[in-house]
């Protein structure tokens, strides 16, 4: 057995690529569109780290995406967490949680998906403006 | 940046480890209690792919957990598709989707996580009784 993905519904598939890959910075991987299902599927994943995905599914007929309390987030370690954050939110993404340990933050993806982001290895030194960052909304 | 793991909430640890782990094959990698937020979490795993984890977090005060339909579901590579299925219903899971196509089948967790399971390479020739077997559900 091996895992292969998690998958999430986008409802808005140029928003959600905007956010996963340049945002994010995941990369596309492979890339289907089932005419008969009028649905595309998008696969991206870390480049280097392929084996394992997020699928992205894109309904073709519009439909609502809540979200539920049974799924918790995606987690990503992250070599630089500051810096991370910092591109991130120089992009427009709101840090719902920064990283005020020096070791953790949270982000949300258009449709509400939860992602963490952990530094790898060791915790970094407390450092602004992060320590001093409030919490934004729920994550 | 790397993939670690999806995060699931589960509302009852022990029924959740026996599904996981018991009916579905992976394996407990890490367990941590954390006294102070009161919850405990468990990383799981497929033997020998440890770097793809699934985190459930277990809230020792009981919590309510809908779900959503931004998450879709996790998604397992198997060796055998049939042969997962029978040991699965052997052990009282319920097929939501059966393989009638040789290739594909889901399952839920008790907390109502979608899991999709796969026939790793080539498709399995159509085989009774999955070939007539009907959904059960949705998934």
């Amino acid at each position: 057995m091996k895992y292969l993905h998690t998958m999430v519904r986008v409802s808005d598939l140029e928003k959600s690529l905007d956010f996963y890959c340049k945002k994010l910075g995941l990369k596309e991987i492979q890339r289907r569109e089932i005419e008969q299902g009028r649905f595309t599927l998008v696969f991206l994943a870390v480049e280097g780290d392929e084996d394992a995905q997020v699928e992205l599914t894109y309904n073709w007929d519009p439909e609502e995406y809540d979200e539920g309390r049974n799924f918790g987030h995606l987690a990503y370690a992250v070599d630089d967490i500051y810096a991370t954050c910092q591109q991130l939110m120089d992009a427009g993404v709101t840090i719902n949680r920064p990283p005020r340990d020096g070791r953790m933050a949270f982000i949300r993806s258009p449709d509400n998906i939860s992602i963490e982001l952990l530094q790898s290895g060791q915790t970094l030194e407390p450092e602004e403006p992060w320590s001093s960052m409030a919490n934004s909304g729920t994550w």
